[in-house]
Protein backbone atom coordinates (compact mmCIF):
# COMPACT_ATOMS: atom_id res chain seq x y z
CA UNK A 1 0.00 0.00 0.00
CA UNK A 2 1.47 3.39 -0.77
CA UNK A 3 1.10 6.32 1.47
CA UNK A 4 -1.74 7.88 -0.64
CA UNK A 5 -3.49 4.46 -0.58
CA UNK A 6 -2.68 4.30 3.34
CA UNK A 7 -4.29 8.03 3.68
CA UNK A 8 -7.12 7.10 2.19
CA UNK A 9 -8.21 4.37 3.95
CA UNK A 10 -7.47 5.80 6.68
CA UNK A 11 -9.62 9.31 5.76
CA UNK A 12 -12.75 6.67 5.06
CA UNK A 13 -12.16 4.85 7.65
CA UNK A 14 -11.78 7.45 10.62
CA UNK A 15 -14.48 9.60 8.50
CA UNK A 16 -16.81 7.03 8.69
CA UNK A 17 -16.32 6.21 12.47
CA UNK A 18 -17.07 9.84 13.63
CA UNK A 19 -20.15 10.44 11.18
CA UNK A 20 -21.86 7.52 12.71
CA UNK A 21 -21.00 8.36 15.71
CA UNK A 22 -21.73 12.34 15.78
CA UNK A 23 -24.88 11.53 14.05
CA UNK A 24 -27.17 10.94 17.29
CA UNK A 25 -29.80 13.47 17.87
CA UNK A 26 -29.33 16.44 19.95
CA UNK A 27 -31.62 18.75 20.12
CA UNK A 28 -29.06 21.73 19.61
CA UNK A 29 -28.56 21.08 15.68
CA UNK A 30 -26.51 24.45 15.49
CA UNK A 31 -24.07 22.85 17.88
CA UNK A 32 -23.71 19.48 16.26
CA UNK A 33 -23.36 21.53 12.51
CA UNK A 34 -20.53 23.32 14.18
CA UNK A 35 -18.66 20.33 15.55
CA UNK A 36 -19.21 18.45 11.63
CA UNK A 37 -17.68 22.12 9.98
CA UNK A 38 -14.33 21.75 12.31
CA UNK A 39 -14.23 17.75 11.98
CA UNK A 40 -14.54 17.93 8.53
CA UNK A 41 -12.28 20.59 7.12
CA UNK A 42 -10.32 18.99 4.74
CA UNK A 43 -7.55 18.32 7.42
CA UNK A 44 -4.89 15.44 6.49
CA UNK A 45 -5.92 13.08 9.26
CA UNK A 46 -2.41 12.79 10.23
CA UNK A 47 -2.74 11.70 13.80
CA UNK A 48 -5.21 9.17 12.42
CA UNK A 49 -2.66 7.74 10.52
CA UNK A 50 -0.78 7.57 13.19
CA UNK A 51 -2.35 5.72 14.90
CA UNK A 52 -3.60 2.97 12.36
CA UNK A 53 0.01 3.32 11.52
CA UNK A 54 1.00 1.97 14.50
CA UNK A 55 -1.99 -0.39 15.04
CA UNK A 56 -1.01 -2.25 12.27
CA UNK A 57 2.54 -3.50 13.53
CA UNK A 58 0.42 -5.78 15.72
CA UNK A 59 -2.26 -6.98 14.09
CA UNK A 60 -5.84 -6.18 11.47
CA UNK A 61 -7.05 -2.50 12.95
CA UNK A 62 -10.19 -2.93 15.56
CA UNK A 63 -12.96 -0.84 16.54
CA UNK A 64 -11.17 0.19 19.12
CA UNK A 65 -8.37 1.56 16.79
CA UNK A 66 -11.04 3.29 15.36
CA UNK A 67 -12.18 5.07 18.44
CA UNK A 68 -8.27 5.90 19.10
CA UNK A 69 -8.40 7.90 15.72
CA UNK A 70 -11.73 9.28 16.00
CA UNK A 71 -10.74 9.98 19.43
CA UNK A 72 -7.56 11.91 18.55
CA UNK A 73 -8.79 13.91 15.64
CA UNK A 74 -11.70 15.07 17.70
CA UNK A 75 -9.25 16.94 20.42
CA UNK A 76 -7.59 17.81 17.95
CA UNK A 77 -10.47 19.83 15.89
CA UNK A 78 -11.00 20.66 19.74
CA UNK A 79 -7.36 22.29 20.03
CA UNK A 80 -7.79 24.11 16.75
CA UNK A 81 -11.42 25.48 17.26
CA UNK A 82 -10.26 27.39 20.47
CA UNK A 83 -6.74 28.30 19.06
CA UNK A 84 -8.22 30.09 16.49
CA UNK A 85 -10.31 32.33 18.56
CA UNK A 86 -9.80 36.08 18.57
CA UNK A 87 -8.43 36.05 22.50
CA UNK A 88 -5.81 33.42 21.40
CA UNK A 89 -4.53 33.32 17.85
CA UNK A 90 -7.19 35.58 16.28
CA UNK A 91 -7.32 33.43 12.96
CA UNK A 92 -9.53 33.98 10.54
CA UNK A 93 -8.70 31.60 7.81
CA UNK A 94 -7.61 27.44 8.58
CA UNK A 95 -7.30 25.35 5.59
CA UNK A 96 -8.28 27.27 3.35
CA UNK A 97 -11.90 27.69 5.09
CA UNK A 98 -13.05 30.30 7.68
CA UNK A 99 -12.29 29.37 10.94
CA UNK A 100 -15.43 28.21 13.06
CA UNK A 101 -16.05 31.57 15.11
CA UNK A 102 -16.60 33.09 11.57
CA UNK A 103 -18.44 30.54 10.03
CA UNK A 104 -20.50 30.19 13.38
CA UNK A 105 -19.85 33.02 16.13
CA UNK A 106 -17.43 33.35 18.77
CA UNK A 107 -20.28 31.40 21.21
CA UNK A 108 -20.66 28.15 19.20
CA UNK A 109 -16.84 28.09 18.33
CA UNK A 110 -15.93 27.87 22.30
CA UNK A 111 -19.29 25.29 22.75
CA UNK A 112 -18.08 23.15 19.78
CA UNK A 113 -14.96 22.88 20.75
CA UNK A 114 -15.74 22.16 24.77
CA UNK A 115 -18.14 19.40 23.25
CA UNK A 116 -15.54 17.98 20.92
CA UNK A 117 -13.29 17.09 23.76
CA UNK A 118 -16.40 15.99 25.66
CA UNK A 119 -16.84 13.49 22.24
CA UNK A 120 -13.51 12.03 22.38
CA UNK A 121 -14.00 10.68 25.47
CA UNK A 122 -17.20 9.41 25.01
CA UNK A 123 -15.84 7.57 21.60
CA UNK A 124 -13.13 6.11 24.01
CA UNK A 125 -15.50 5.19 27.10
CA UNK A 126 -18.88 3.66 24.68
CA UNK A 127 -20.10 0.73 26.29
CA UNK A 128 -20.27 -1.22 22.89
CA UNK A 129 -16.26 -1.80 22.97
CA UNK A 130 -16.76 -4.01 26.11
CA UNK A 131 -13.22 -4.16 26.68
CA UNK A 132 -13.13 -1.81 29.54
CA UNK A 133 -8.98 -2.34 30.97
CA UNK A 134 -7.76 -0.85 27.45
CA UNK A 135 -10.81 1.31 26.95
CA UNK A 136 -9.50 2.74 30.85
CA UNK A 137 -5.76 2.67 29.52
CA UNK A 138 -6.89 4.22 26.40
CA UNK A 139 -8.24 7.41 28.23
CA UNK A 140 -5.76 7.82 30.55
CA UNK A 141 -3.54 8.32 27.42
CA UNK A 142 -5.70 10.92 25.97
CA UNK A 143 -6.24 12.82 29.85
CA UNK A 144 -2.39 13.11 29.81
CA UNK A 145 -1.99 13.91 26.16
CA UNK A 146 -4.25 16.71 25.96
CA UNK A 147 -5.15 18.71 29.54
CA UNK A 148 -3.16 19.97 31.84
CA UNK A 149 -0.08 17.48 31.44
CA UNK A 150 -0.11 17.75 27.29
CA UNK A 151 -1.55 20.72 24.88
CA UNK A 152 -3.18 22.77 26.88
CA UNK A 153 0.28 23.60 28.71
CA UNK A 154 1.72 24.23 25.36
CA UNK A 155 -0.89 26.11 24.05
CA UNK A 156 -0.22 28.36 27.72
CA UNK A 157 3.96 28.30 26.79
CA UNK A 158 3.32 28.82 23.30
CA UNK A 159 0.55 32.39 24.31
CA UNK A 160 3.92 33.29 26.86
CA UNK A 161 6.44 33.19 24.36
CA UNK A 162 5.20 35.58 22.10
CA UNK A 163 7.65 38.50 21.32
CA UNK A 164 9.86 36.97 23.84
CA UNK A 165 13.47 35.54 23.34
CA UNK A 166 13.40 31.69 23.86
CA UNK A 167 16.24 29.32 23.40
CA UNK A 168 15.93 26.40 21.40
CA UNK A 169 14.89 24.18 24.55
CA UNK A 170 12.77 26.71 25.49
CA UNK A 171 10.93 25.98 22.04
CA UNK A 172 11.22 22.07 22.14
CA UNK A 173 9.33 21.99 25.78
CA UNK A 174 6.68 23.80 24.36
CA UNK A 175 5.84 21.61 21.23
CA UNK A 176 6.21 18.74 23.12
CA UNK A 177 3.44 19.77 25.54
CA UNK A 178 1.28 21.97 22.39
CA UNK A 179 1.69 19.00 20.05
CA UNK A 180 4.25 16.48 20.85
CA UNK A 181 1.85 15.08 23.16
CA UNK A 182 -0.81 14.32 21.56
CA UNK A 183 1.16 12.78 18.23
CA UNK A 184 2.52 10.53 20.83
CA UNK A 185 -0.63 9.53 22.05
CA UNK A 186 -2.02 8.91 18.79
CA UNK A 187 0.41 6.46 18.06
CA UNK A 188 0.36 5.02 21.48
CA UNK A 189 -3.04 4.73 21.57
CA UNK A 190 -2.90 2.77 17.74
CA UNK A 191 -0.68 -0.02 19.70
CA UNK A 192 -2.59 -0.21 23.29
CA UNK A 193 -5.96 -0.70 21.07
CA UNK A 194 -5.21 -4.03 19.44
CA UNK A 195 -3.80 -5.53 23.14
CA UNK A 196 -1.16 -7.20 21.57
CA UNK A 197 2.22 -4.91 22.31
CA UNK A 198 4.67 -4.92 25.07
CA UNK A 199 6.35 -2.24 27.20
CA UNK A 200 9.67 -2.69 24.75
CA UNK A 201 7.33 -1.64 22.27
CA UNK A 202 5.80 1.50 22.83
CA UNK A 203 9.44 2.89 24.29
CA UNK A 204 10.35 2.22 21.10
CA UNK A 205 7.19 3.95 19.43
CA UNK A 206 7.56 6.79 22.02
CA UNK A 207 10.80 7.40 20.62
CA UNK A 208 9.36 7.19 16.84
CA UNK A 209 6.72 9.83 18.01
CA UNK A 210 8.85 12.17 19.93
CA UNK A 211 11.33 12.41 17.01
CA UNK A 212 8.44 12.67 14.52
CA UNK A 213 6.20 15.22 16.81
CA UNK A 214 9.12 17.87 16.90
CA UNK A 215 10.04 16.89 13.07
CA UNK A 216 6.89 18.32 12.32
CA UNK A 217 7.09 21.54 14.07
CA UNK A 218 10.31 22.43 12.83
CA UNK A 219 9.38 21.40 9.30
CA UNK A 220 6.01 23.67 10.01
CA UNK A 221 8.19 26.70 10.63
CA UNK A 222 10.31 26.02 7.64
CA UNK A 223 7.34 25.79 5.35
CA UNK A 224 5.77 29.16 6.95
CA UNK A 225 8.24 30.72 5.11
CA UNK A 226 9.34 28.58 1.94
CA UNK A 227 5.19 28.59 1.39
CA UNK A 228 3.34 31.11 -0.20
CA UNK A 229 -0.54 31.50 1.43
CA UNK A 230 -2.17 29.79 -1.21
CA UNK A 231 0.02 26.64 -1.16
CA UNK A 232 -0.50 27.19 2.90
CA UNK A 233 -4.33 27.47 3.65
CA UNK A 234 -3.20 30.32 5.41
CA UNK A 235 -1.04 33.28 5.66
CA UNK A 236 2.46 32.80 5.41
CA UNK A 237 4.67 34.53 7.12
CA UNK A 238 2.02 34.24 9.87
CA UNK A 239 4.68 33.20 12.40
CA UNK A 240 6.99 35.42 11.59
CA UNK A 241 4.11 38.58 11.84
CA UNK A 242 3.04 36.93 15.24
CA UNK A 243 6.60 37.36 16.79
CA UNK A 244 6.65 34.13 17.84
CA UNK A 245 10.03 31.76 18.07
CA UNK A 246 10.85 29.57 15.62
CA UNK A 247 13.16 27.60 14.61
CA UNK A 248 14.69 29.16 11.44
CA UNK A 249 14.92 32.10 13.72
CA UNK A 250 16.84 30.25 16.30
CA UNK A 251 18.98 28.15 14.26
CA UNK A 252 18.67 29.54 10.63
CA UNK A 253 16.54 27.97 8.01
CA UNK A 254 19.86 25.80 6.78
CA UNK A 255 19.99 24.83 10.70
CA UNK A 256 16.22 24.19 10.41
CA UNK A 257 16.48 21.58 7.48
CA UNK A 258 18.85 20.33 9.14
CA UNK A 259 17.36 19.48 12.43
CA UNK A 260 14.43 18.21 10.62
CA UNK A 261 16.65 15.32 8.23
CA UNK A 262 18.23 14.40 11.67
CA UNK A 263 14.71 13.66 13.55
CA UNK A 264 13.33 11.96 10.70
CA UNK A 265 16.63 9.48 10.92
CA UNK A 266 15.78 9.18 14.40
CA UNK A 267 12.71 8.45 14.05
CA UNK A 268 13.19 5.86 10.79
CA UNK A 269 15.74 4.20 13.43
CA UNK A 270 13.66 3.78 16.23
CA UNK A 271 10.76 1.78 14.46
CA UNK A 272 13.35 -0.34 12.53
CA UNK A 273 13.04 -3.42 15.14
CA UNK A 274 9.41 -4.17 13.44
CA UNK A 275 11.12 -4.23 9.98
CA UNK A 276 8.50 -4.48 7.04
CA UNK A 277 5.36 -4.45 9.44
CA UNK A 278 6.81 -0.83 10.22
CA UNK A 279 6.24 0.68 6.21
CA UNK A 280 3.39 2.92 7.11
CA UNK A 281 5.75 4.38 10.07
CA UNK A 282 8.54 5.08 8.10
CA UNK A 283 6.39 6.14 4.99
CA UNK A 284 4.45 8.82 7.55
CA UNK A 285 8.04 10.01 8.41
CA UNK A 286 9.36 10.85 5.06
CA UNK A 287 5.74 12.99 4.48
CA UNK A 288 6.18 15.27 7.45
CA UNK A 289 9.60 15.79 5.76
CA UNK A 290 8.89 16.49 2.79
CA UNK A 291 5.74 17.70 2.94
CA UNK A 292 5.48 21.52 1.76
CA UNK A 293 2.25 22.39 3.44
CA UNK B 1 -25.20 15.58 61.23
CA UNK B 2 -26.89 18.94 60.42
CA UNK B 3 -27.00 20.02 57.10
CA UNK B 4 -24.17 22.37 58.01
CA UNK B 5 -22.08 19.68 59.22
CA UNK B 6 -23.07 17.63 56.36
CA UNK B 7 -21.88 20.90 54.00
CA UNK B 8 -18.67 21.29 56.05
CA UNK B 9 -17.72 17.46 55.66
CA UNK B 10 -18.05 17.91 51.91
CA UNK B 11 -16.22 20.44 51.81
CA UNK B 12 -13.12 19.47 53.46
CA UNK B 13 -13.20 16.24 51.37
CA UNK B 14 -13.55 17.63 48.19
CA UNK B 15 -11.16 20.35 48.85
CA UNK B 16 -8.62 18.38 49.84
CA UNK B 17 -8.73 15.83 47.03
CA UNK B 18 -8.57 18.21 44.48
CA UNK B 19 -5.69 20.36 46.00
CA UNK B 20 -4.03 16.78 46.37
CA UNK B 21 -4.44 15.85 42.90
CA UNK B 22 -4.15 19.40 41.09
CA UNK B 23 -0.79 20.01 43.08
CA UNK B 24 1.72 18.11 40.33
CA UNK B 25 4.04 19.35 38.30
CA UNK B 26 3.16 21.75 35.55
CA UNK B 27 5.44 23.97 33.90
CA UNK B 28 2.27 26.86 33.08
CA UNK B 29 2.24 27.65 36.44
CA UNK B 30 0.08 30.48 35.27
CA UNK B 31 -2.53 27.98 33.88
CA UNK B 32 -2.25 26.15 37.60
CA UNK B 33 -3.27 29.32 39.24
CA UNK B 34 -6.53 30.05 36.97
CA UNK B 35 -7.50 26.43 37.54
CA UNK B 36 -7.17 26.88 41.46
CA UNK B 37 -8.64 30.39 41.11
CA UNK B 38 -11.76 29.29 39.40
CA UNK B 39 -12.11 25.86 41.53
CA UNK B 40 -11.85 27.66 44.95
CA UNK B 41 -14.06 30.73 44.80
CA UNK B 42 -16.34 30.40 47.58
CA UNK B 43 -18.52 27.60 45.45
CA UNK B 44 -21.42 26.32 47.58
CA UNK B 45 -20.10 22.55 46.74
CA UNK B 46 -23.83 21.56 45.85
CA UNK B 47 -22.64 18.91 43.25
CA UNK B 48 -20.09 16.76 45.46
CA UNK B 49 -22.83 16.71 48.46
CA UNK B 50 -25.34 15.27 46.06
CA UNK B 51 -22.24 12.76 45.38
CA UNK B 52 -21.35 12.35 48.87
CA UNK B 53 -24.85 12.42 50.20
CA UNK B 54 -26.04 9.53 47.51
CA UNK B 55 -23.44 7.66 48.51
CA UNK B 56 -23.98 7.26 52.33
CA UNK B 57 -27.20 5.92 51.13
CA UNK B 58 -25.15 2.49 50.38
CA UNK B 59 -22.10 2.44 52.78
CA UNK B 60 -19.00 4.46 53.39
CA UNK B 61 -17.68 7.19 50.83
CA UNK B 62 -14.80 5.81 49.04
CA UNK B 63 -12.06 7.27 46.86
CA UNK B 64 -14.03 6.88 43.65
CA UNK B 65 -16.80 8.88 45.91
CA UNK B 66 -14.05 11.74 46.14
CA UNK B 67 -13.11 11.25 42.28
CA UNK B 68 -16.42 11.45 41.42
CA UNK B 69 -17.31 14.72 43.37
CA UNK B 70 -14.28 16.39 42.38
CA UNK B 71 -14.59 15.31 38.84
CA UNK B 72 -18.31 17.16 38.53
CA UNK B 73 -17.25 20.12 40.67
CA UNK B 74 -14.41 20.41 37.98
CA UNK B 75 -16.79 20.38 34.90
CA UNK B 76 -19.23 22.78 36.82
CA UNK B 77 -15.93 25.61 37.55
CA UNK B 78 -14.78 24.96 34.12
CA UNK B 79 -18.39 26.02 32.56
CA UNK B 80 -18.67 28.42 35.01
CA UNK B 81 -15.06 30.01 33.32
CA UNK B 82 -16.63 29.43 29.30
CA UNK B 83 -20.30 30.83 30.66
CA UNK B 84 -19.04 34.30 32.12
CA UNK B 85 -16.76 34.48 28.56
CA UNK B 86 -17.37 38.30 27.20
CA UNK B 87 -18.73 36.29 23.71
CA UNK B 88 -21.30 34.00 25.92
CA UNK B 89 -23.04 35.82 29.04
CA UNK B 90 -20.17 38.22 29.78
CA UNK B 91 -20.10 38.34 33.19
CA UNK B 92 -17.34 40.28 35.18
CA UNK B 93 -18.35 39.04 38.61
CA UNK B 94 -19.35 35.60 40.08
CA UNK B 95 -19.92 34.80 43.49
CA UNK B 96 -18.58 38.27 44.36
CA UNK B 97 -15.38 37.96 42.85
CA UNK B 98 -13.99 38.74 39.08
CA UNK B 99 -14.54 36.08 36.93
CA UNK B 100 -11.35 34.01 35.33
CA UNK B 101 -11.00 35.96 32.32
CA UNK B 102 -11.39 39.40 34.54
CA UNK B 103 -8.83 38.00 36.97
CA UNK B 104 -6.31 36.69 34.75
CA UNK B 105 -6.92 37.07 30.49
CA UNK B 106 -9.48 35.84 27.89
CA UNK B 107 -7.04 33.38 26.90
CA UNK B 108 -6.11 32.08 30.05
CA UNK B 109 -9.58 31.30 30.72
CA UNK B 110 -10.40 29.74 27.48
CA UNK B 111 -7.62 27.67 28.27
CA UNK B 112 -8.22 26.63 32.31
CA UNK B 113 -11.75 26.01 31.21
CA UNK B 114 -10.59 23.43 28.71
CA UNK B 115 -8.06 21.93 31.17
CA UNK B 116 -10.55 21.77 34.31
CA UNK B 117 -12.87 19.69 32.01
CA UNK B 118 -9.79 17.23 31.03
CA UNK B 119 -8.60 17.00 34.76
CA UNK B 120 -12.44 15.88 35.47
CA UNK B 121 -11.68 12.72 33.15
CA UNK B 122 -7.87 12.58 34.63
CA UNK B 123 -9.43 12.15 38.64
CA UNK B 124 -11.93 9.15 37.15
CA UNK B 125 -9.34 7.68 35.03
CA UNK B 126 -6.69 7.46 37.65
CA UNK B 127 -4.68 3.84 37.75
CA UNK B 128 -4.43 4.07 41.81
CA UNK B 129 -8.39 3.42 41.42
CA UNK B 130 -8.00 -0.32 40.41
CA UNK B 131 -11.54 -0.47 39.47
CA UNK B 132 -11.83 -0.04 36.20
CA UNK B 133 -15.84 -1.57 35.24
CA UNK B 134 -16.61 1.01 37.67
CA UNK B 135 -14.58 3.77 36.41
CA UNK B 136 -15.52 3.02 32.97
CA UNK B 137 -19.17 3.62 34.06
CA UNK B 138 -18.26 6.72 36.12
CA UNK B 139 -16.96 8.27 33.31
CA UNK B 140 -19.60 7.34 30.93
CA UNK B 141 -22.22 9.25 33.49
CA UNK B 142 -20.11 12.16 33.27
CA UNK B 143 -19.48 12.09 29.25
CA UNK B 144 -23.37 11.97 28.83
CA UNK B 145 -24.08 14.92 31.17
CA UNK B 146 -21.60 17.51 30.02
CA UNK B 147 -21.16 17.22 26.69
CA UNK B 148 -23.40 17.55 23.53
CA UNK B 149 -25.81 15.33 25.19
CA UNK B 150 -25.79 17.64 28.33
CA UNK B 151 -24.26 20.91 29.74
CA UNK B 152 -23.01 22.02 26.45
CA UNK B 153 -26.41 21.72 24.42
CA UNK B 154 -28.43 23.32 27.12
CA UNK B 155 -25.59 26.20 27.10
CA UNK B 156 -26.36 26.48 23.31
CA UNK B 157 -30.57 26.71 23.81
CA UNK B 158 -29.54 28.57 25.93
CA UNK B 159 -27.79 31.77 24.13
CA UNK B 160 -30.49 30.67 21.22
CA UNK B 161 -33.39 32.12 23.65
CA UNK B 162 -32.01 35.28 23.88
CA UNK B 163 -34.87 37.73 23.33
CA UNK B 164 -36.94 35.06 22.24
CA UNK B 165 -40.75 33.91 23.65
CA UNK B 166 -40.37 30.11 24.66
CA UNK B 167 -42.95 28.39 26.30
CA UNK B 168 -42.42 26.59 29.60
CA UNK B 169 -41.84 23.30 27.86
CA UNK B 170 -38.81 24.83 26.35
CA UNK B 171 -37.61 26.14 29.12
CA UNK B 172 -37.64 23.09 30.94
CA UNK B 173 -35.75 21.35 28.41
CA UNK B 174 -32.71 24.10 28.46
CA UNK B 175 -32.65 22.96 32.00
CA UNK B 176 -32.79 19.51 31.94
CA UNK B 177 -29.26 19.85 29.30
CA UNK B 178 -27.48 22.93 30.86
CA UNK B 179 -27.69 22.26 34.59
CA UNK B 180 -29.89 19.23 35.28
CA UNK B 181 -27.76 16.83 33.40
CA UNK B 182 -24.92 17.65 35.88
CA UNK B 183 -26.94 17.59 39.03
CA UNK B 184 -28.28 14.21 37.53
CA UNK B 185 -24.44 13.01 37.27
CA UNK B 186 -23.48 14.04 40.47
CA UNK B 187 -26.38 11.87 42.30
CA UNK B 188 -25.78 8.54 40.21
CA UNK B 189 -22.16 9.02 40.66
CA UNK B 190 -22.03 9.22 44.30
CA UNK B 191 -24.36 5.21 44.04
CA UNK B 192 -22.15 4.17 41.34
CA UNK B 193 -19.00 4.96 42.76
CA UNK B 194 -19.52 2.52 45.86
CA UNK B 195 -20.77 -0.34 43.50
CA UNK B 196 -23.40 -1.51 45.57
CA UNK B 197 -26.41 0.09 43.91
CA UNK B 198 -29.65 -1.70 42.13
CA UNK B 199 -31.19 -0.75 38.82
CA UNK B 200 -33.96 0.20 41.36
CA UNK B 201 -32.14 2.36 43.19
CA UNK B 202 -31.05 4.33 40.45
CA UNK B 203 -34.25 4.95 39.29
CA UNK B 204 -35.44 6.32 42.61
CA UNK B 205 -32.28 8.60 42.13
CA UNK B 206 -33.42 9.77 38.74
CA UNK B 207 -36.26 10.72 40.21
CA UNK B 208 -34.66 12.70 43.03
CA UNK B 209 -32.33 14.13 40.70
CA UNK B 210 -34.74 15.42 37.92
CA UNK B 211 -37.15 17.49 41.07
CA UNK B 212 -34.54 18.85 42.58
CA UNK B 213 -32.24 19.74 39.01
CA UNK B 214 -35.36 21.95 38.03
CA UNK B 215 -36.23 23.26 41.42
CA UNK B 216 -33.09 24.49 41.57
CA UNK B 217 -33.65 26.34 38.24
CA UNK B 218 -36.51 27.29 39.24
CA UNK B 219 -35.63 29.08 42.97
CA UNK B 220 -32.43 30.69 40.71
CA UNK B 221 -35.56 32.58 38.74
CA UNK B 222 -37.18 33.37 41.78
CA UNK B 223 -33.61 34.64 43.62
CA UNK B 224 -32.90 36.74 41.00
CA UNK B 225 -35.89 39.32 41.18
CA UNK B 226 -36.25 38.69 45.28
CA UNK B 227 -32.49 39.05 46.44
CA UNK B 228 -30.27 41.97 46.27
CA UNK B 229 -26.47 42.05 44.48
CA UNK B 230 -24.79 41.84 47.91
CA UNK B 231 -26.95 38.32 48.83
CA UNK B 232 -26.82 37.18 45.00
CA UNK B 233 -22.79 38.05 44.73
CA UNK B 234 -23.67 39.14 40.98
CA UNK B 235 -25.86 41.53 39.65
CA UNK B 236 -29.56 41.40 40.59
CA UNK B 237 -32.24 41.02 37.86
CA UNK B 238 -29.58 39.53 35.69
CA UNK B 239 -31.65 37.80 33.85
CA UNK B 240 -34.23 40.21 33.52
CA UNK B 241 -31.57 42.49 31.79
CA UNK B 242 -30.44 39.51 30.06
CA UNK B 243 -33.65 39.03 28.32
CA UNK B 244 -33.77 35.79 28.89
CA UNK B 245 -36.38 33.49 30.05
CA UNK B 246 -37.35 32.41 33.06
CA UNK B 247 -40.47 30.62 35.25
CA UNK B 248 -41.34 33.79 37.36
CA UNK B 249 -41.94 35.34 33.86
CA UNK B 250 -43.46 32.92 32.06
CA UNK B 251 -45.66 31.69 35.50
CA UNK B 252 -45.56 34.54 37.65
CA UNK B 253 -43.72 35.12 40.61
CA UNK B 254 -46.71 33.02 42.83
CA UNK B 255 -46.35 30.28 40.00
CA UNK B 256 -42.84 29.61 40.56
CA UNK B 257 -42.98 29.33 43.82
CA UNK B 258 -45.78 26.94 43.74
CA UNK B 259 -43.78 24.85 41.06
CA UNK B 260 -40.85 24.85 43.28
CA UNK B 261 -42.94 23.56 46.40
CA UNK B 262 -44.14 20.79 44.35
CA UNK B 263 -40.80 19.27 42.60
CA UNK B 264 -39.52 19.47 46.73
CA UNK B 265 -42.29 17.01 47.20
CA UNK B 266 -41.44 14.95 44.19
CA UNK B 267 -38.12 14.95 45.34
CA UNK B 268 -39.03 14.16 48.68
CA UNK B 269 -41.04 11.61 47.59
CA UNK B 270 -38.57 9.84 45.51
CA UNK B 271 -35.82 8.91 47.98
CA UNK B 272 -38.55 7.89 50.90
CA UNK B 273 -37.62 4.30 49.70
CA UNK B 274 -34.20 5.01 51.29
CA UNK B 275 -35.92 5.74 54.79
CA UNK B 276 -33.37 7.44 57.46
CA UNK B 277 -30.54 6.92 55.23
CA UNK B 278 -31.85 9.39 52.91
CA UNK B 279 -31.76 12.26 55.28
CA UNK B 280 -28.76 14.45 53.47
CA UNK B 281 -30.54 14.03 50.43
CA UNK B 282 -33.69 15.55 51.92
CA UNK B 283 -31.74 18.17 53.84
CA UNK B 284 -30.31 19.02 50.90
CA UNK B 285 -33.61 19.24 48.87
CA UNK B 286 -34.74 21.32 51.64
CA UNK B 287 -32.12 23.92 51.07
CA UNK B 288 -32.64 24.28 47.64
CA UNK B 289 -35.94 25.25 48.31
CA UNK B 290 -35.16 27.57 51.17
CA UNK B 291 -31.89 29.45 49.86
CA UNK B 292 -31.83 32.87 48.89
CA UNK B 293 -28.84 32.85 46.95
Amino acid sequence: MTLDDFSDYTRHRVNDYLKQNLSLYTPATHLQDAMMYSLFNGGKRVRPMLTYAAASLFGPACELTDASAAAVESIHAYSLIHDDLPAMDDDDLRRGKPTCHIQFDEATAILAGDALQTFAFELLSDVKHQSTDTQLQLIQELVHASGRHGMVTGQMIDLANVDKDIDVKALEQMHQHKTGALIRASVRMGAISTGAHSERDLAALDAYAAAIGLAFQVQDDIIDITSDTATLGKTQFSDEEANKPTYPKLLGLEGAQALAKHLHKQAITAVSPFGEAAKPLVELANYIIDRNH
